[in-house]
């Protein structure tokens, strides 16, 4: 079978693990990525061997390049004329000026969340609407915090029936390694409500839904709290924790087995020996369902760095109608990530 | 008209608040604080000339105050028997045991959050419960996040009616010049239900309530959403910011203005001059405000170390029946802290 | 006598307490101070009930004070009519704007560390060069780390003399409250030499100075590590230790006493009672001298809100000959600030 | 050949990359592994399939292990049987009680920096003194920031000669995912002179060292800044420069290049896809380095978790007599863990 071409835009922190997810596709082959400057992840590339070809966009300085000895296979352009779709990282705004590129060359693509929506036709999330996303050429996919928390929450409602949920986000403030944004001492609010509870309603519409962000100076994972409330009547702590333990993309954990907080997932990844110390699956903590009158809470933890990774691969299967639904195309991705297969 | 004589045990982050807190009720009068150790706080209250009395309990060594050049009035005993009532805010688990020394000298007593409940006859909130507090020999005071929690549920509540709440505590981890605890670069959580959700229970027994709380590495004031559910149907943002804005323990403030997180309600009182940069309201932002059904989101910020003086104030005015109800006490003491003046 | 006539432009973490700093000295009036916005910094004069008189910098939008009731006096160009000499705390850049205003007004004016050397006439430090700004019209003052480590450089040069330097940066990043900037979970490093150890050897061009500076996510004081070189042989640790001792601006701690870090300083100022808990002085901690051969090394404590007032305060008294010498002004700066009574 | 048969003794932070880099050498196997409980630790190397063998130390719970599936392969006794030496890894103290079963066990051993160095006949670094190791059967490894340091120190000396160093420690405070130590927005400073000054001298005897400790709330890797003083004159920034580049265990880097703190290292480790995000060399920046007089000032990072690793291996070599000489034993490490292959 001939296996799908993909391109990623945009070497960063999430451009490297799409590139990462999409090599462990059976059913895909990455054909190249795409960035501007020798960054530290594109000189840490060039001494792994360049397991990855790499093009340049336009306005690249490839003397740049050349004087530290990575080689370049060629231009922007040239990459967009052999993949059937690109996974657009690049910084927010830059992917809108892309899609002119893409558009152009008739190639599909999928943007990340720091795009606008008007960017996409269709703004996606592999669980809870892959069907909209079939053969359609522009998706985007849900940030970060919003693909996991419609993964719990598409959870509970495919199961048991959500109708309102309130998120309190409690927001890492910058990756390991960013200099260029940081927080200290300080909790920082934004104004309510969170774009992640207006998001949620437009991907689930039939959830009514807010919340209040906070940001904190960490580094390691969003932590979620979620009141749900149970539209078919009161879904009970044991309801919750069945449907979340059967997920593929969610690791249901103690605190009494050592995980105390992001930092345990963060800690455990790189234990496992997971590439960057990375993990694909929210947390969702065993100890922290409590039920409050028809009302269920529980907290997530959102690995930021590649929770949207699995979701990203799913779009490729959704735009490129490689499988037919959700049930399918996730399965399909979850396998070649090997996730699930721990329980 | 005679003053109540006030004894403050344990001049530690909160003992110094509560004496500074005394000296400007004008009907009491602040014979004397206890303490054990020449620690930073007493050099200071020495290099600031002994504004206070100093009392040493049983086991200090004098000899380190006489080395140090700091004046000693006496012992514990002889404070007791100078006092109608003590504020105990030793270190917890000390006050159980000092409760037997204020038993033997006919003292009355008000302890801190960090005591077990069962060390009162009465667990007390000046607004949601002061006529339980009337007459009574010992209470115990709500922590510093339950305190300013259940000043804005109480506030809602005996406009509206509430009956459910559902909280998520961004808790600070450390005091500002902390060492001996902290917390670096995690968010850490804590099983649920937290203490303060239950704790407001017992102090609101008609309101159903729970939480989940996670703490942060950050020193200057606790963040809490809180979900509040109407018990005579939807609070309006509308409504609840008109009660909000009318109680004298709570500043409403709005991003806009400069109030970005918790850091800036300790900048602000810097700025105002508030010695030691404290603040007793409670801050909540009226950006958070949101609806969603039937139910009202916000978020409030709690200055842990001050927070809980106006209603350890209250507590000696309900414990000798300076004044009958929750409206006049409260009221008193307002009036000598300028609280609501600012309005 | 007449009191000399300060203004001061820009009331933000310096200019505040430059204002406070004034009106503490019995030979200066505080006639004003000039901003642009009702930042919360001018609310919080406004709620203290106006104790400085406030003027509007050009381009100021009047009407967003007369909604908040603050009351105006007049303009930039007003104030500069009633003054003698400015203490210009603007944001880096504008004094170096404002100084048109001074020159044109032909009224003096004191700099902080955040302009260029260039716009001044004089780069001053009160103890190590004092009388190089006498009668000066323009001064520019060291900079917050620089300031104190001439203090404790001065000390030892004065007494035994120095002539090799070699510092670590150890640098907070931000203020208390500061949200702009920040660093989370991260040392930074700058490129060496630091500007401090160049800014030293500019005020005491017979010490050869380098040092490396790392940032780091805290808000409490810079801590600073030296490595002296005696020119006249070996300082020991008792010689230091009496030198430093002896320093109005100094304070030599114990970490056995409690002054366990930076944060310590922070909350002692706050136990003095002592306004915004400031502390003037530098910390200086008798555990950290050690000696190494003809070295010695030791490590100070920075409060970068406050440590810079007195040397302004000082250069006020060069710069208008209100004392002849470095030791007769900085003596009346230290007696009306409090400085060294403690001792 | 035969290979060397190797126990690690404590699966934690620092036994886990013992047990990952004695699998990396050819000439030596790793036969198993020791701990007490079924830690998170533990629970990843059941997930990732058992690659090496668990023994468990007298007074496990072995139930606790069967109940979570985890297969063991014996006691420490059965181990002990098994290996020519030991890496012990205990927790501090845990060390100085298993060596008895060791020398019971007539097996060598090597204990890491947090033992006593009484517990060992040599107190051990790969680069400084290997030749003191040869035979030994207890050898003690410098501790982490010990072992960085003097890989820069004994690459200055053995080239240009060097007699006296003064350092100053800007240490982070916990690993990622430790919640039971922790600082909060302080800088917590040390009683100097540091114990890796002292250790130092220990280690080399010709060289006078002093220096001061701060904490710093970070995570990510120690900086450490040195002043040092050439034996044979003046050390130039050229020649350092040399020196360095030349160390297969040192990383020169550039801030120009992204590597703008401690946080970069372990950013760029991450994109290389070293196991954990592990660097097993230090990182020294180009641009930190100044001559001021005849002492040569630097900055050094040290990744605590991974650093004493490479020396730890040699070691061993010593112990069992692989390699006669530091210079050979080194290179041998160094070519089974890659270190300098990058140059």
């Amino acid at each position: 079978m001939k296996k799908i071409k993909v391109g990623v835009a945009g070497y960063g922190v999430i451009g490297q693990r799409l590139a990462d997810g999409v090599v462990r596709q059976g059913d895909m082959e990455l054909v190249g990525i795409v960035d501007l400057e020798p960054t530290l992840s594109i000189r840490a590339l060039k001494e792994k061997g360049m397991p990855y070809n790499l093009y340049l966009v336009d306005g690249a300085d490839r003397t740049k390049f050349d004087r530290l000895g990575i080689p370049v296979s060629g231009s922007f352009g040239d990459l967009l004329g052999k993949v059937d779709i690109m996974l657009d990282s690049a910084p927010g705004g830059v992917g809108a000026k892309n899609k002119m590129l893409y558009e152009k060359a008739g190639v599909k693509a999928i943007f990340q969340g720091g795009e606008k929506n008007s960017v996409a036709d269709v703004f996606f999330h592999g669980y809870a609407n892959y069907e909209k996303g079939l053969g359609a050429d522009y998706l985007k996919l849900t940030s970060c915090n919003t693909t996991g928390l419609i993964r719990s929450v598409d959870c509970l409602d495919r199961r048991y029936g959500v109708d309102r949920v309130a998120i309190t986000i409690i927001r890492r403030v910058a990756d390991p390694g960013d200099y260029h944004r940081g927080l200290t001492n300080a909790l920082q609010i934004d104004k309510a409500p969170s774009h992640q509870a207006v998001d949620l309603m437009t991907i689930m519409p039939h959830i009514q839904a807010t919340g209040i962000l906070v940001h904190t100076p960490v580094t390691h994972g969003h932590i979620i709290t979620v009141v749900a409330h149970g539209r078919n009547g009161k879904i009970t702590r044991e309801q919750a924790l069945e449907a979340f333990r059967g997920h593929e993309r969610i690791r249901v954990v103690r605190i009494d087995d050592g995980f105390l907080g992001n930092a345990s997932f963060f800690r455990y990844a790189r234990d496992l020996g997971n590439p960057r110390g990375d993990m694909y699956e929210i947390g969702l903590w065993e100890d922290s369902i409590v039920e409050s009158g028809d009302d269920i809470m529980y907290a997530i933890n959102i690995p930021q760095e590649s929770v949207t990774i699995p979701e990203t691969i799913d779009a490729v299967r959704a735009a490129l109608r490689m499988q037919p639904d959700s049930k399918s195309g996730t399965a399909k991705t979850n396998g070649f990530l090997g996730l699930g297969g721990w329980k």
